[in-house]
């Protein structure tokens, strides 16, 4: 494996954080945004589809999508196992990009084919060593958080004990977790269930065609057409150890916050330099990633 | 009119306010409250069909419901106009009841037949004066707050401004607004909406086949199948007054609080002693009924 490129260097790193059905036909607001976050036209990209069975048709589908909006520099990495995202020819080719985009799919095949092999560290050192910018869609999203939202059976607004899993994500984000197709498929139950399990993680729920950018440490953007939803149990009173399985969750107290798109929300300064105390702890755990502790395997020697 | 009943002076006054489709063949569990709270199967019920144009066959459901449930005085009152809604031997009927049910249908028409005539008069003096059981499901549980929500055309989870509006309601909660049905039809966007105009009331939404019974300045209870939700915004920060019609709201610091069936929450005292603080307020807002200034029409001399 290579060292990892200095042409951008101490640049800070976002996250481009997309509730699925992101528009790739129209305006292609996020899929813009996330190529001037990697640096431009002329930035390099590499799209990852290991979330996916359908990996040849999905980047079709980017690779039209990206040529559309002027990228130059734009390439597929198609990984099916963890031998090849344990290849060091593999992991070269993120910790030379600029931009790293990872499609929809199933996250827990994601986590299952890269987690903690080479090409999961190459994300993680370009995005904190180099500021690359690192953007996942639908299962691409909820990949992105430590505690990653996996399975659930729960359809709708009203959490139930045990309908609802974790697993282990990526780990962009610490202290967050990740749910997409938020409004669209009524998922609030399933993520306040998340909440109740684990209340000093803040749940972070995406519409489609929605994006949170993250802003590492300094704040976020929120992008697109819809709203993101925040649930924050830190204050909550809940019954869910005193409850058998399936049972209705009691919840106390958590904190709503519904952030439509064109909001910004920074800590210090910026567009919106007053930001509700209220939402100030929620700013500061979707946007500690710095912190994130890589699984930093090292990359064999080169024959 | 004559005067009031005093068969129970000082007995504190119950509301039983259901989400819609109540359990009317099973076990009843929240008819056979609403009895109970009446004063048991000796108790005096009418019920008021004036929400529905189809009162005969609303009658004859709970007509049957009560009897199964061995109530031994239940009686129809039909008022279709407010001029049946002024007679005062129809307001006689209420003052000697020691419940009423209000059924179904639609919370505008129940509010523009009866609102402000002697019937509605008569109910909040028996509540007040006597205790007695005020009951009301679907449009008859909205039509229980003093701004009752009226109108919507959201269908969604987010709410966007100009979709919903109130109206007056009857009065009995001065301090909360009931939406009904409410997991059911996914009604958080327009119970949110409210919340977002009128920060200072309580979205109370309630689930089918669930009630919420409220004792006067004491606490409530959640009985039947589903989930009371309560959104508390209090000490919400909105764009409210700076977004167009139809423009997604930013709602940040929203108190949820879900309370399933089961649930006892009591100032003081109590099966459930101990109230979470940030639940106490909501309470006070539920239960603060009795301060209701009942608009107090004089009933005509009788010939």
């Amino acid at each position: 494996m290579s060292s990892i490129s200095d042409r951008q260097p101490g640049r800070s790193g976002h996250l481009v954080i997309i509730g699925g059905a992101e528009d790739r036909e129209g305006a292609k607001v996020i899929l813009s945004r996330f190529i001037e976050l990697a640096g431009g036209p002329s930035a390099k990209i590499v799209v990852l589809t290991a979330a996916s069975t359908a990996q040849k048709e999905l980047w079709e589908i980017y690779e039209r999508a990206f040529r559309d909006l002027g990228a130059r520099d734009y390439s597929h990495l198609k990984i099916s196992n963890r031998e090849q995202a344990s290849d060091p020819r593999h992991a070269d080719r993120i910790l030379n990009a600029d931009g790293v985009f990872m499609t929809g799919g199933d996250q827990k095949r994601l986590c299952a084919v890269i987690g903690g092999t080479l090409i999961d560290s190459a994300m993680h050192r370009i995005f904190r060593e180099r500021g690359a910018c690192i953007a996942g869609t639908s299962a691409g999203a909820s990949a992105m958080s430590e505690h990653m939202l996996a399975t659930s059976t729960a359809d709708d607004l009203l959490p139930e004990k045990g309908e609802t899993s974790v697993s282990a994500g990526l780990g962009f984000l610490q202290r967050a977790v990740i749910d997409q197709h938020f409004s669209q498929r009524r998922r609030l139950g399933r993520l306040l269930e998340i909440v109740a399990q684990n209340p000093y993680l803040l749940g972070v729920g995406i519409d489609e065609d929605t994006a949170l950018v993250v802003e590492n440490r300094a704040g976020f953007e929120v992008i697109g057409k819809g709203t993101v939803t925040l649930l924050d149990g830190r204050q909550m009173t809940s019954n869910f150890l005193e409850v058998e399985q399936s049972q209705r969750l009691e919840l106390i107290n958590v904190k709503l916050h519904l952030l439509p798109a064109g909001g910004r929300y920074f800590l210090h300064g910026g567009a919106r330099s007053q930001v509700p105390a209220a939402l100030q702890e929620a700013i500061a755990a979707v946007t500690s990633v710095s912190t994130v502790a890589a699984p930093e395997y090292s990359a064999p020697e080169k024959a």
